[in-house]
Order: structure tokens, then sequence, then C-alpha cells
């Protein structure tokens, strides 16, 4: 239940940064629109395709492309208000990637998935959102330069998986991985901590 | 019957026109091929991937991937008479999107899904095949700057749904929809309509 | 078993290579790793999510995630090396062409798929990781300039599925698809074959 409120709360979070994003490209309001949806309902989308899990969350509840879509068309009246709630936009989409995350988990894990799926699950749904909103962007993902984004997805997985396993609390095990996503997420923000780049600059051919 | 070959004539013109954007950007037959098949069939294969609806159109019936990648490379030879047609093309384009729209709906419905998924179903068939197109010219997606088209292909699918529901005739309600999904993306077209763009140059990070 | 051997080396190659992909663009360690996956997964993926072909290979052996993104990570510390072995990696990435076009022909077969579904399947098999690794990278596929690469799968696969269907035997059918298939890659490298370009400067609007 608090789970799911959450949930709510981060495909909120994700439409209006999408939206964002294609107000800074000039796209116009169909733009906006698809691209809240996407980029807030695309992470979950591609997990059950690639695990064969019908139906797809948004197919079962058309509710949740109606709230996304809304939102992202919302977005374009308050823009100019968003800028002062920078900050908390940068916190509620870090709770809204842990939060991805946990829910991909346990899709997994209600599936009977083996232990590195049940991570990848979680990884896909926290970030793949982001990388769809990028590629109809014609970027290469910022999930490849981002702060600790997918490195944070990971260990909030891997902490709730392996108490999972260790046969811990359920809801135990969701705070302690959600807690230290979130702050691990909230440190690399504030410290700019980010993965070592590789610059390679030979051709094959 | 009657959708059906307005079904062939939609796939043909989608192969076509993608063709001339291969074109466009100088690719080789390979990449005429492709586009003029992912173009003409990708959204009605994106919609079935994710409404878990197997097998897809073109699996069971290969012929279409024949006669849209035929279509492609034929477009090589006969490209410098079609700029002549091309009032004849924006028509044909306009005929595609809105039988797409009617197909994708009917699927949904055969499925028996809600109301808003069945409208979602007809503006991915009609609309998503032009976003791979862009996708994989590394285009900003038209769509998104496009004259009403896919606020076309949802008002198609709303009037045809809407009537259904009432339970008016099928085919009555199929001429309804088309004619005025058709009339209203030649206006677009004739008048220069849009949606209206979401500009905004702040950055939240 | 001698083509399950040769699809872990081509898997490999083809994660090395989106490696030194991904460092031509600064990517960090998280675009390095997903590019690998995605690269030497993804054919196979798209492939098997279009056919309702599930479990996914990668889901049902999450052991080719870990040899895949590990093989990745390697490479950045190991790049300085490969660039001497450039040749051997052309050749090991044309084996793994013809590797992944004659397992995606035999996913087809073994579904009952028509034949001209086979010949798709070990296409999108064989071409279609090296899309995606373009998209993500927000570049035009390579694939639709490249030297007889999507050609090469074609023949190898219609060789192969004309054989089988003649009633010949299914090593030596495999011997002598991978072997013409081989052949044409290296010549077409050796000799810089490539498809005809498609030049179309006019515009439809």
């Amino acid at each position: 239940m608090f789970l799911h409120s959450l949930y709510l709360i981060a495909i909120i979070v994700e439409a209006i940064t999408a939206a964002l994003a294609a107000g800074r490209r000039n796209m116009d309001w169909v733009g906006v629109c698809t691209l809240g949806c996407v980029t807030a309902l695309g992470g979950g989308s591609v997990r059950d395709v690639l695990l064969g899990n019908h139906p797809l969350a948004w197919v079962e509840h058309p509710f949740y492309l109606l709230i996304t879509g809304g939102t992202a068309l919302l977005t374009i009246f308050i823009s100019r208000f968003l800028h002062h709630l920078r900050k908390l936009f940068l916190f509620l989409d870090a709770v809204g990637l842990v939060v991805f995350t946990l829910i991909g988990c346990n899709v997994a894990i209600t599936l009977t998935m083996p232990f590195i799926i049940i991570i990848a699950s979680g990884m896909i749904t926290g970030c793949v959102g982001g990388v769809l909103r990028d590629i109809l962007c014609a970027d290469i993902p910022l999930l490849f330069r981002q702060e600790l984004y997918a490195v944070v997805s990971a260990l909030t997985g891997l902490i709730y998986t392996v108490g999972l396993c260790a046969g811990l609390n359920n809801e135990l095990m969701m705070t302690l991985a959600m807690s230290s996503g979130l702050a691990l997420r909230l440190m690399a923000l504030r410290f700019g901590w980010g993965m070592p780049k590789f610059i390679y600059t030979k051709n094959l051919h």
C-alpha cells in the first residue's frame, strides 16, 4: 500500500521531469504528453515485455496513462513555478528511482526468476524510462553519464534481494534498501560522484 | 475487406515515404529496405508486443514483409517521378493514418480491452511507425512537431469507439470516423494547423 | 555444441566492440556495461519478443548477462592492447554475424515459422544488436552503410534454410552457409564492397 502510494508519486515526478525535457527541445503538446507517458511507464513496460509478463501495468490500469499524460500537460502551465522546487524534484526523482527498482525486483520475485534477473528487473524498471526519454530526444542516454544512477538502482536491488534470500522481513528490507539507495543517490548528487569515464580514441575499422 | 484493401495501400505508402526519408540521409539499399519495413509494420508490431497479441501480423502473413521491403526498393528507381505526386502522397498518408488507427482500435476491441486502451491502441498503430523511422534516422520524432498527426489519430479512434459503445452500426462509425479524421488532417495540412509548442529554457540540474 | 561455443565467442566479441564504441563516446562504466549487454544480447531479445518466444535466452541463462557485462568492463582495462588485434576482431565479428544468423534461423525453425520468417529471424538476430548499439549512441545505424553486413546475414540464412528444405544434412548446410557468409563478409571488408546508396534530395512536404 505504502509502496503503491510512492509509485504514484514516482510516475507523476517522472512525467513532470520528462515534460520539462520536452519543453527544452521545443516539442509541441503531443510530444510533451507522449514523453511524459513513455518516461514514467516505459521502464516497467520494457521489463514486462522482456519477462513476458502480461498484461502490462498501464494496460490493466489505464488510469496510469491518464495521470502521466495529464501531469505532463499540466506541467506546461506550471513550469514557471517549478524551478524554485528543483531541489524537491531531485529528491523525489531519487525516491522514484528506488521505488521503481523495488517494484521491478518484486515483479521478478513473483515470477520466481533467478537472482541476477531480479536485480536486472529492478534496474530495468528504474533506469529504462529515462533511456527511452533520451532516445526520443535523439540524445545519448543521460544514464551513461549520470551521478551513480544505475549504481544506486543496482545497490538498492542487491540489498533488498540479499536480505530476502537471508530470510529477513520484507518490510524491514524494503526500508533498509530504500534508505541506503536514497542516501547514496543524494550524496552522489551533493558531491558530484559519478562512475569513471572510459575514453577510447582509436577506430577498429 | 474494404479496410484490408486500404491497409495494403497504407503500408505501401508508408514504405515509399520511409524509403524517401532513407534517401534523404544517403542510406544504402539495406537501409532503404529496413526503414520501409519498420515504418510500415512497426506501429502494429509495437501495439501487439505491448498488448501481448501474438503472432504479429507480418509473422502470420510474411507477404507484408515482402511487399513493404519490395516497395521501398522499387522507390529507389521511381523516386524521380514521385515529386509530382506529392499531393497524392500527403493524401494517402492521411488515409493510412486513419486506417491504421481504426485497425488498432479493432485489435484492442477484439481483445476486450478497456476504453482508454482502445484509443491508445489506435494511436500506437497509427503513429509509432513514424516514430521508429525517426529514431532509426537519429532525429527527434516528427510526430512531436507535426500538423495534428497524433490528434487526428486520437479523434478518429474516439469517434469510432464512442459510436460503437453507443450501439451504432460498425460500418457507419468506421465511415464517420475515417472521414472526420481525414478532413481534420487535410485541413491541418492546408492551413498549417499544429499543436502549441512548449518552450522551456531552464535546467532542473 | 560447436555452435554454442561459437555463440559464446560471438557475444564476447560483440561486447568488446560495443565497449570500444562506448569509449569513443566517453561513456562511463555504466554505459560501457549496458552497451555491451544490449549489443551482444539485443538481437536475440528483439527476435524472441517479436516471435513471442519466452523466456528470453538471458532470462533463462542469466550467466549471459554476467559474461557480456563483465567482458565490456574488462575491455576498459585491456583496450590499449586491442588495436593490434583489430584484424582478428573484424574476423571474429564476421564469425559472430553468421553464428547469430544461424541461431536465429534455428529458433524460427523450431517454432515452425514460414520460410520468410526464418530468414528474417536470422537477420534480426544477426543485425539488430548493432542497431540498438547505434540508437543508444544517437547515431544512424552503421548497418545502413556497412559493407554487406545485412546481405551476408540474408545469404547465410538463405543457403542454410534452402538446404534444409531440400532435405540436406543439417551439419553440412550449417558448414556451407557459415563458410559462404564468412567468405562474402571478408571479401566485402577486403575490397570495400557495399550496397549502392540511395541519394534523394527533395522534400515531400
